[in-house]
């Protein structure tokens, strides 16, 4: 069969293009194949990029005047290297060439000659039947998982929480994370489609590549969903319609509603930037060694207390409401704590407690000051305080 | 003898002067006294910060409110991680406490107590007598410092290839620097007083944080020189004068005139911007391997080009004025050229060849359009090729 290529291609969509196909591929590959891209050019249907790392796949299809319809296999990262370094929105041929055995990219006075694979050795990509299939605006979907993602176990030794939780809660979809110690739980208004979807597991590599793929994006976004695998549409580009699919996280999410749906009585109010500021300094002698903080609440004020045998002692006031008459002491892991606070954008925030030990929610408060205009996403955190040291 | 403290210091001004501290000092130290800083406060002058790693030395003296003069060491990098979270701008208060035995660090509702260590264990700065002392602009130094030091060998396999020569030569005052490779040499004009100082070799180390101190800064800095030592004192922010202090490397620096007093005759010259990305394209196939590009030069055009036989060839073309009637073949590491010619900052660039392997001579090209507002500096590079590869 014969296989000749020739196409003309602007130099930002290609780029663009390129950049996705490099994040699922790494530049050193066992098996070589696997840092190439499929390169497959018809002159109906344009240029159609797929990069696989077998759990991962994205395609790109992109717009552009392809001369002759062609196959090769490209290596991805040298390919990227070339092209950015081309005149910025330039046009850039690419072309097969029988004399060389290899492909030309050429622009401007410039001429590369790049050797190709064989495209029949690329790696089949399976084609997924999808059980559900939603559309959702991509800032809705960038926030929620922004938001999820702060909870999620950081390192890799318990894959179920190594992701976001997403299953459908009456007409709201809900993403979920959680490491144990917190909880996060976002949930917003379902499309009708999606509150029949089974409940899944997203990795956290997905999420990120998803959230990179969002950013380059203010459109919809469609959504696919099997059992074992999700995938993410959308016009990622002008000119670049991206499908970008993965492979679910095979197991089961821990029962975290009973951390959640608590009937903590003890509310406590305050200002959200002076709490993360107050937490910040008074963590800084505690870094790197029990990164505990005290919180002595009184119905007025709260007292944030930090204590380190070798370094010292730190100490910080803030105002609060709180409406329990008597004081109240509990210890935080200061990281969890600011990291759940700095997810929550209204100026006050709602810390419902319980006793020193058990599952404290926080919260938006948004009885005051709704600022929000976000009116279909609510969000709730739960955090497991630590030991009170005598101090 | 009573040893007590208290002094009331800006914020911002503090967390500047703890910033250089911190330049020098590392975190983690075998010996604790050294990730410590001597703090002196007197009435009279003010505040003093002093931080050493042994080989180099920095002196801070800020302007301050000393109510109360004392000497106490406290941990460098905690000081700092507390100083930059306060309000900036804030009036912070530093007092010693006989009650905790500790120096308290106060500021609105924060306040925090540091475990100080004994000032006698502070390591003895010595008082060097320095032989030659002249004053110079920052904005010279800098730039004459950031474009020799282009040619410094990177890895620490030669202490006296590890830095910047500086010597004078007639009236100027010149910084060379090469790592066998090529060479680097700015000449400035040189103050009368350095016009006899010894040459010397300033460190790599030392060299990255004088750059550092001057770009904080905007005035003249003064410069004093001993057998085995250099000093840098300048105003480095409002309120603060910073004596930076280090150890010179104890070396002969090579003989490197001869590589730039050659009698180069063939001249190529050509647009700057353009031989830049035209390297830097071409570069791409051969970046991980040999790094060799070849330029294929005659009267009035180039050919750069590189090939790699696993991954494919490159080729570009750029116009350029050449004379010499015979065509010229030469082979250059990339990035070497690269790295030269990034510090040229006049629009087009002379080359002076003699043959395909002797040191080739790389210029800013003032001949057309000299736009350089330096006429006090004049730049000189020299560049080894590289066997011609057969393609």
């Amino acid at each position: 069969m014969e296989n000749n290529m020739k196409l003309i291609i602007n130099q930002k969509v290609l780029e663009k293009a390129l950049v996705h196909a490099n994040w699922i591929i790494e530049r050193k590959q066992a098996v070589p194949i696997l840092g190439y891209i499929l390169v497959e050019a018809s002159t109906e249907a344009g240029l159609k990029l797929t990069a696989t790392n077998m759990d991962m796949t994205i395609v790109d299809l992109i717009e552009c005047e392809v001369l002759e319809g062609g196959r090769f296999c490209l290596p991805a990262g040298l390919l990227l290297d070339i092209i950015k370094k081309m005149k910025p929105g330039a046009d850039i041929v690419l072309e097969h060439s029988s004399q060389n055995n290899a492909i030309l990219v050429t622009s401007n006075r410039s001429s590369f000659s790049i050797n190709y694979m064989d495209p029949e050795g690329f790696p089949p990509i399976a084609n997924t039947t999808y059980d559900v299939e939603f559309s959702m605006n991509t800032g809705v979907m960038k926030d929620a998982i922004n938001i999820a993602k702060v909870a999620m176990l950081q390192d890799n030794t318990r894959f179920h929480l190594n992701g976001i939780h997403m299953h459908p809660e009456g007409d709201k979809l809900r993403f979920v994370a959680t490491d144990l110690y917190r909880i996060a739980c976002v949930s917003i208004s379902a499309p009708v489609e999606a509150q029949s979807m089974p409940p899944i597991i997203v990795s956290k590599r997905t999420v990120g590549e998803v959230l990179k793929l969002i950013d380059a994006s203010s459109e919809e976004v469609k959504v696919s969903v099997s059992e074992n695998r999700i995938a993410f549409s959308l016009k990622s580009a002008p000119g670049i319609q991206t499908e970008f699919s993965a492979r679910l996280i095979n197991g089961t999410f821990p029962e975290y509603k009973a951390a959640i749906e608590v009937m903590n009585d003890k509310i406590l109010s305050l200002n959200t930037e002076d709490f993360i500021e107050a937490i910040d300094r008074v963590s800084t002698v505690v870094l790197n060694s029990s990164n505990s903080i005290k919180l002595h609440i009184q119905s007025d004020k709260m007292v944030l207390s930090g204590i380190s045998h070798e370094l010292g002692s730190a100490e910080e006031e803030v105002d609060v409401v709180f409406n329990s008459p008597e004081p109240f002491d509990i210890c935080f892991n200061s990281r969890y704590l600011l990291e759940v606070l700095k997810e929550i954008t209204t100026p006050q925030v709602k810390v419902l407690l319980a006793t020193s030990s058990s599952s404290t929610i926080i919260q938006p408060d948004n009885s005051e000051d709704n600022s929000e205009d976000t009116p279909d996403m609510s969000m709730i955190f739960a955090v497991m305080p630590v030991e009170i040291v005598q101090s």
